[in-house]
């Protein structure tokens, strides 16, 4: 069981650092930023990377809202939900700490919104509560199917770090410019201790929203019986 | 063969909420913005994932002009045909209708081209019929041919959803600018009935150059004796 | 051999049709444009998808200086270069007709540079003889290096087309602004004929290069005994 | 010995090659540029391509990071360790002249920054020392961690360069901006040679960080038992 937090929170850490930190510093780099894109393919490859490096050990969540997903579809046990949630914001609130750290070595820096989530006037495009809400669930929902798909019984061996890696990237290709793209309560956390109270204020939608979907996502597995 | 139905909805869904969705939301986004790029991408990796996700309920066509292509090759009964016709359809109009009302959920929002297909004046680099044609007809005669060479019996195992989604983000990357892609006339379809009268008008050219498309394609397949 | 001679030219085809129909339709596209990235990506993903599907009939060579290299290198008999060489170059050139008729439909077009390749003055960033030499012949070296070593006896089922299909792709981000990268005689051809006598006056290079570079990597390739 | 020598040359050569010559020669160009994003694709691309070309051979190192925490994380002789580093760094100088070649066959050329290393006012975006410090010391720990894990004994066949590859993308798309990314001293002294005395009296940092994070990894690695 140690094993597994110890996975958890390095795998959660990475997601949130490389995911994070590809926003915070190159994403809006003068001539040569990475744009959303970059963003959005950070984020992907920190979940795929990891999940290679450690998912035989904890089964590489990363995510509260899988971790749930997968308690109501009957894959862990409830006991492990909780030290699975503890470990998951413990290491995306380190991976925070420390890009904060990095970001603030630079002449003439300022916090900002250092890749929180938020809606209406905190949503990088301006999106309003209802446009968030709706892409959080329906994002969530198909990223834990698409999980407990390709990690269910019977599944190929070796191709779930792919599948799911490049669904969070499909994810956020989308969802960023709404929410900059949460679909993870972890990773909300981290960077929103950082980015200040109004962000905070807006973090009870991306618990609400991802543990929402997580569970839909969860529901919806089970009605398939096939392989 | 609920379960296909289910399945095919769910796929077709996801890749017309998925690229659409990046289309609709990102592309333009102002510095940041994802592009013709990003848009292909999205599309590629929302067919990338699901065929992973429900490829072994399904077949993960997504697409009528794989299920037809399918149906002429042999592959699948003709009383599956229009079942996964209509569940694809309904599919890309929900996704259609889910991505409206997310879009529309932003100060200043204006429907526009909603990511439709067209040609000519509607077309994104105003193309014309005839280029229209045979980009959509080229496009979906190879898209089909590598899906049932990478499906086909004696095919290897578990590549087949890296291909096929990796093909459809290369025709993307090709033909975004003369038709806005459709090569599936259920993306077509969705997306459309939002954008307006003026791209229904040309909704026929999107049924009719993939279906041929298609049907060339799986005719194609059948040349070829070796694996 | 009629099959091998088949999907030798319809993957150059795609080859050429893909990553040339990427350069000349959406990569300088206003504002949504692919730049030399998406290029790059839609030759390495046109190579990867054709190789899933039709590697087992023909080997996926899609390139007469990897036919040649694998001459060199006794993986194939000498009675099949020549036929596979005019495959490869017919492909290239009915790829570039229909690309040519698609891109002509369009308001205000000018043929241009075509995805042609060239030096000097016709080089994307006006590099010299020289530097076009020494990166088609050093590119094609380790491009045939790769596809022989992943591809050989032992290697591993299944990945030699990710890559090969991806070193395709990191060729073209090193090299695009020097030569348009060729390293590959036919995809020279198909584009040089429509570009006009001035890039056809430099084609020479772009046989002689990547030919050199291919024997010289067919070479290399002998010179490791182990797996 | 000789063809793990020879081999390592040639993964560096690539690496420093590929890498090096995207930022150098595409990455700004005008309008069709490949940006940071390009960059981190190409280094991520040269790893992938040449580890499954020669990864049976020498294990595809090409870093003397991993070198060294292969050897303390007890998978490697000491006996390799100085032959493995010396090819390396010589694969990596060699293909900076190489470059420099190409590079200067331009009108108006002038050296620049040549991918080189550096913090302070030769850090792209001015980050400090100590931001400088964290990140390449926090990114070659994970680098290492998941290499390690990835080729360790119960790993998956085949799948190690994928993912080794796309960890090397992800840590130049967080990292490019503040160190140009090294994690890597071979990779930092070939193009540091060639970009002048300012960057060679940086270099210190650029061997120090990543042996410090290799070995940081390869112990992170000992703490995990399970598969």
């Amino acid at each position: 069981m140690q094993q597994k937090i110890a996975a958890e929170f390095l795998g959660t850490f990475w997601l949130t650092f490389g995911g994070g930190g590809a926003a915070v510093l190159a994403a809006a780099f003068p001539e040569l930023g990475i744009g959303f894109f970059g963003v959005a393919l950070a984020f992907g490859l920190a979940v795929l990377t990891m999940s290679y490096a450690v998912g035989g050990i904890c089964g590489a969540h990363f995510n509260p809202a899988v971790t749930i997903g997968l308690w109501v579809g009957r894959r862990i046990a409830g006991v492990e939900v909780l030290p699975y949630i503890i470990a998951q914001v413990t290491g995306a609130i380190v991976a925070a700490a420390v890009l904060a750290l990095v970001t603030s070595g630079r002449p003439g820096f300022e916090m900002g919104a250092f890749v929180a989530n938020g809606y209406g006037e905190l949503s990088p495009g301006q999106y309003g509560l209802l446009a968030a809400l709706v892409v959080e669930v329906v994002a969530t929902l198909f990223y834990v199917f698409i999980f407990m798909r390709v990690t269910g019984p019977g599944a190929l061996e070796g191709v779930a770090p792919i599948a799911v890696g490049l669904a969070l990237m499909l994810v956020h290709l989308v969802t960023l410019p709404v929410t900059n793209t949460s679909i993870n309560p972890a990773r909300s956390t981290g960077p929103g201790l950082f980015a200040g109270a109004a962000y905070m204020a807006q973090l009870w939608l991306f618990w609400l929203a991802p543990v929402v979907g997580g569970v839909l996502g969860a529901s919806l597995t089970r009605v398939f019986k096939e392989k």
